[in-house]
């Protein structure tokens, strides 16, 4: 069904309906929130304050693998498992790398066929071709609006191969990477670091023939996640077997996921997470938004490939022409 | 016996000394490089635009191990087996972690005896107390100046513990882990991610009722490095076993150090590697004096705190913190 253009709703015609938990409010409001129309984003910036009041007690779970690893069954099968349990479950999909996954996350909504069609659901992908750091942006507000509609669950789904990982990482109070087992699967792409990024590893199509191999699997990234320092959760991160097809295991990685929970809402670690997460977030910007000013800058779209170039051919110290740039940035800044 | 204050010699005395393979003027000259006065810092210049052109066929080796797990007898025993084999070393320690792991690294000198006698040999120690990238930029400085005053060897010393690891990995070409077996030692800090940085990892003091640990811990690594993703050099990390102490094992890791430089240097890898890495050197030195501007004016001293407070009570959200923060140090900056 086509969409009509409608006039954007006030902010506290957007609050109400987000607290009422109305969907069509909450999806105007991350819209607004994906604008790039400074209008659009002042009134989110009041949405996303009045919305980051309401705290409710939910869990936000990171979800990665590389395409083909069966993302959006897993997500769909655990989806209605935590459903059935009685929550509300929101899926966001951040996505940077948007020309080689494109597919994989956009057709989520399509694919995943009983949880997008369930009242107690929310799917939204996330707009695509935006740099990482408005994406994780966009994302983070995202989840702040989520759980003030009332979604208590929040599956945050990223691909696994490009660098939205550890962005997601930062705004999860949980990080499960799904794989395959069988040969190659461990080098088909995985970006280096999400291993030790997981508070569980799941080997998922353990059905028929494979799953020996899964098993297998489990045993040599159990053993391995064990040569891994400890985490500061003190979680020790839990390597399990499920096919997301035939839902099995599901029940089991969901008793983890709790298990994971209450053990870090006992001793205070989750709050302060949080709590460390949302600072790292605004040193994070900060840095980020430096950083864009500045490579978006005359100076440097003007000097930079020619330093480059002598740095490359180490005619200069990448120090000096450091320093070269920086002297004609503040120029151009007075 | 204690240092004469003597008159800075000009960049060009300092030159020609370094070609000469004079280590006074080399010493001198990395003290012009770890000067904060502008006038040395304009005098370093010089000398390391100078000797970025000679470009000799060098080894760069980071060599990372928490403390007590035998770096300096291994650097030892690894350094005399360099020099007999015909090479002339440099051995470089960077630690910024100074208060943690002062004793490990300043002690280098006195504890590696026969290296830090020999005259094919030249040992220096950081300056400690300073910032991360302080420290860094000084020491691939140092890298310049060793390499072009002959040193065809230069070992990078870390202490593992810290941020420094990726600072060096990003600075050698060959990046070697010090472990040891046994329980526990897995867990004793090593920083996460460093693993999937080594090109090698050494389990050291296999001697004696250690050898069968060390071999196990091997296999065990062995595996574990299996389930990684390959590394942009197409080598596949070797996990070797030594003792320092009994100089055995070290012939065969100088062996798999030779393979290693006669594989990336035969397709053209070592080259390529260096150009990006001296990019990516341009690219966070822009980063971190950008960085270093803002979070050292008078804007974020004032108002960080404040920010930082509201912002992890979630008063308000890290970006408009952000945004506002940095709307003030524009104003600053005019």
């Amino acid at each position: 069904m086509p969409h009509q253009r409608t006039p954007v709703p006030s902010p506290d015609e957007l609050i109400l309906g987000i607290n009422q938990g109305n969907t069509t409010s909450l999806a105007r409001a991350i819209t607004l929130v994906e604008s790039d129309n400074p209008e659009h984003l002042s009134k989110a910036a009041r949405v996303i304050e009045a919305c980051l009041k309401s705290r409710p007690e939910t869990m936000r779970i990171g979800i990665t693998g590389v395409p083909g690893v069966g993302k959006s069954t897993f997500i769909e099968t655990l989806g209605m498992t935590l459903i059935e349990a009685g929550h509300r479950v929101a899926v966001l999909a951040i996505d940077p790398t948007s020309t080689l996954s494109k597919g994989s996350i956009l057709g989520d909504k399509t694919r995943m066929t009983s949880l997008s069609s369930h009242p107690k659901a929310f799917i939204r992908p996330s707009a695509s071709g935006e740099s990482l750091g408005g994406v994780a942006r966009k994302t983070r507000e995202a989840i702040i609006l989520c759980e003030a509609a009332g979604y208590d669950i929040i599956l945050v789904e990223t691909v696994g191969v490009g660098q939205s990982e550890t962005a997601v990482h930062s705004m999860v109070d949980f990080f499960l990477l799904l794989k395959l087992a069988g040969a190659g699967d461990e080098l088909q792409g995985i970006k280096r670091g999400i291993i030790e990024m997981a508070d569980a590893i799941v080997i998922n199509k353990a059905e028929g023939a494979n799953v020996a191999r899964a098993k297998q699997a489990q045993t040599e990234f159990s053993r391995a996640l064990h040569l891994y320092p400890p985490k500061s959760s003190e979680w020790q991160p839990k390597v399990l077997t499920c096919s997301a097809i035939e839902n099995s295991g599901i029940a089991e990685i969901w008793d983890m996921i709790k298990q994971y929970f209450l053990s870090v809402q006992k001793d205070g670690y989750l709050e302060a997470h949080r709590s460390a997460q949302n600072r790292q977030w605004l040193m994070q910007h900060l840095e980020d938004v430096l950083k864009s000013e500045f490579f978006g800058s005359e100076t440097l779209k003007k000097q930079l490939d020619g330093w480059v170039i002598k740095v490359e051919n180490h005619e200069v110290s990448p120090f000096k022409a450091a320093e070269l740039l920086l002297a004609d940035y503040r120029k151009e800044l007075k």
